[in-house]
């Protein structure tokens, strides 16, 4: 640690809500430890596009370091955070390789995240792939490319289908933009490519449980989406229950009357849910969880009876907050904030209050719905402004010019930049060593 | 197969050599077949900026496929080639997942490059990492940041030097060019972003049993090579042998004496062999090999006895020639424009000519040292020139753009654009799936 004697701050997390909790305390008497698991934040509403070849992974991931260079009072730590003593007051993190340290607090944000949620059915996550992590995203986007080239290399027609079709389950944003990323991958990147299969018959399933995609969503925004999702060829299927996901494809319930579609892409991104933490720091300080193991927090953000302990975005339940990005955002603030003027003998208790800045998703190049206070655009208008949002909240501005032209290559071209797909991920054995008498010179 | 009745050829490999070879038969009355173990073309000269976070796996990595698009008498099929039937002229590969099929051939071009080589020593590969491919790019990336990371996070000094300490075996092209960019990475890119160890202090031993670096350059050049990295800080030592590799360090002798070299990040790139396709096709053709495992070819790059298989590149052997891209592009187009001619009924068997462009090598920014025809360049103009000749060369036009932001926020900033290491890279555990009674809605 720096200094002992400091009020010493420990954030658990570098997502969005951790990020601007430790940013809040830039200038704050204190020194603060920001404990992630990797050595990056995520600008987690872009992952879709480092799945589907549009972004490099650097593009959406800061280096956590990085983002405190320039805060001195800051140090960052390597470690997946294990167990919170909320008596000790201490926090235990392994590093990789199993090495497990710990960290005092005196003041703790809880900025841990999210889990995929399965519903209960945990057996579905074997079958499917989701997309919380650049680890997902990457091996999303080699699942999907390399679904084209098992096709091209498969000689029976039905063997074919199955590779090329691609079941999406959950119609929330992520399965929303991934399915129109997926669409345009097939009619538009790759055709001309193929001599054996037309990737632009491939078939694309986005299933939900509720009567329309995008339930978040104002109803406009939502048959907006929907129609333009049908242009590309998507299949929606809504008031559609999963009820089994297989390594054949997905069963599907809907009106009563079950089918199984055969596919050999399966994603899941039907749902969140809290981080373990959750529930160990709940277990310890006998504090309230929602049914989605969130920790119901006290208006201003801490945990109740222990008010040196904040919970910020999707671990925290309140007022039925959604788990989006501004949540976490104006949470980690607001925790940030109220540590400040605590340090400074300032009056604090003042409620977290969440300003809505609306909603807003890609279907296709050219093509989104943003509900925004009321106003609602769809189509090239909402579009535009997608790429002005997204372009100013990219964290990092050295990598907004190489996204720039990385959105120009693909959405006015029709290549996609960031299509390796490695041996080690296709499942392709690497070379063998040899042992010659005597070897060539390294290869310039 | 596209039209079984006309002359079919298989390129087997995407390299240079096996690209340059397919190119040339665009206008063929052939229907050429070119496998590969991955779906894309790497430029190796530019590999080790992929495992220094300077460009992103996409910006060195081409789709073969969309290599092809526009040549309609090519098919590409992802698989790795385990083996060729001379008689039967046929191809057997692998496709990801285990599934073999066979590609017959009227003629043969085997353009599969190199494996790694360890001079017999092949326990070495398991305690260092080799810089091939993408995934060995990425792997050693992980390796790099990671261990600044372990060494914030050790407590003991010697075991904060260990972290800091890096190996590299080998001081051919790769070697040199991976020394300078890791100084790089540790004088510029990432001092002010630790608390408890001053990445300065990184120490970077480079090592080659030849007298002097970059053996295969004039001496001038390598001389002006190991000044400008002596500045970096790298520590240079030649006329040394490795002895032994473990999981702590190099073992290395020099002039008699032995010395341990504590180093818990080592990098190989000392040799190549050729691929083992080489041995099978030899012992199936009765061809002679090198002491490297290369096959001897006739003048017009064929095998002897079997005009109808011609191998190019890494695993030719033909006078001396060394193993670098020039010679497998310049090779490849021979093999290609040889099979042109004889479909055209025209006199074909002409030798192969390979035209020395010469040797470049980058050592930092703005000083590279280069070997051209009788003209010696190093510094800043070595630097320019390696920066017109590799952006020239970069294979895809639309990456060529981001390519040179990449460069400018590197060369004259002092970020790295690409430095996430993920949670599975790392050796982090992903998220615990949670079986709650209901979750929330996908995050937007």
């Amino acid at each position: 640690m720096i200094g002992q004697a400091r009020h010493r701050v420990v954030v658990i997390g570098a997502g969005f809500g951790g990020k601007y909790a430790a940013r809040a305390l830039r200038n704050a008497p204190a020194d603060v430890t920001v404990i992630n698991g990797t050595n990056h934040h995520v600008f987690e509403p872009l992952i879709y596009q480092v799945a589907t070849g549009v972004l490099s992974p650097g593009e959406v991931a800061t280096p956590v370091r990085e983002l405190f260079r320039g805060q001195p009072n800051t140090e960052v730590l390597l470690g997946w955070v294990t167990d919170v003593d909320t008596d000790g007051r201490t926090v235990t993190a392994t590093a990789p390789g199993g090495l497990p340290y710990q960290v005092p607090y005196d003041t703790l944000i809880v900025a841990a995240g999210t889990a995929q949620s399965y519903f209960g059915n945990d057996r579905f996550a074997a079958h499917t792939i989701s997309l919380k992590s650049i680890d997902d995203a990457v091996e999303l986007r080699s699942r999907i490319l390399t679904a084209f080239e098992m096709a091209e290399l498969a000689t029976d027609p039905a063997e074919q289908a199955r590779w090329m079709t691609f079941a999406i389950v959950g119609a929330g944003p992520t399965g929303v933009e991934l399915a129109g990323q997926i669409a345009e991958i097939a009619h538009r990147t790759l055709p001309g490519e193929y001599r054996r299969i037309d990737p632009a018959t491939a078939r694309i399933v986005l299933i939900d449980a509720a009567p329309r995609i995008l339930p978040t969503f104002s109803p406009g925004s939502s048959a907006a989406a929907a129609r333009r999702l049908r242009e590309l060829g998507v299949e929606i299927h809504v008031n559609t229950l999963v009820t089994d996901v297989s390594a054949a494809g997905v069963q599907v319930t809907a009106a009563g009357a079950g089918t199984f579609i055969e596919a050999m892409t399966r994603v899941w991104s039907a749902g969140v849910a809290a981080a373990p933490l959750a529930a160990r720091i709940a277990a310890a300080t006998g504090a309230p969880t929602d049914r989605s193991g969130r920790i119901l927090v006290e208006p201003d953000l801490t945990v109740p009876g222990h008010p040196e302990i904040f919970v910020v975005g999707d671990l925290m339940s309140l007022d039925g907050l959604p788990g989006v990005a501004q949540v976490s955002i104006q949470g980690g603030g607001h925790a940030g904030r109220t540590i400040r003027r605590r340090l400074a003998g300032k009056p604090t208790g003042r409620p977290f209050h969440y300003f809505d800045k609306g909603n807003i998703a890609t279907v296709s190049r050219f093509s989104a719905v943003a509900d925004l206070r009321g106003v609602r655009l769809s189509g090239l208008a909402g579009w535009l402004l997608w790429l002005g949002v997204h372009w100013a909240y990219l964290p990092r501005g050295r990598n907004r010019a190489s996204s720039l032209i990385r959105w120009a290559v693909t959405f006015l071209g029709r290549s996609r930049p960031e299509r390796a797909v490695t041996a080690r991920q296709a499942g392709i054995p690497t070379r063998t060593v040899l042992e010659p008498a005597e070897a060539t010179p390294a290869r310039t």
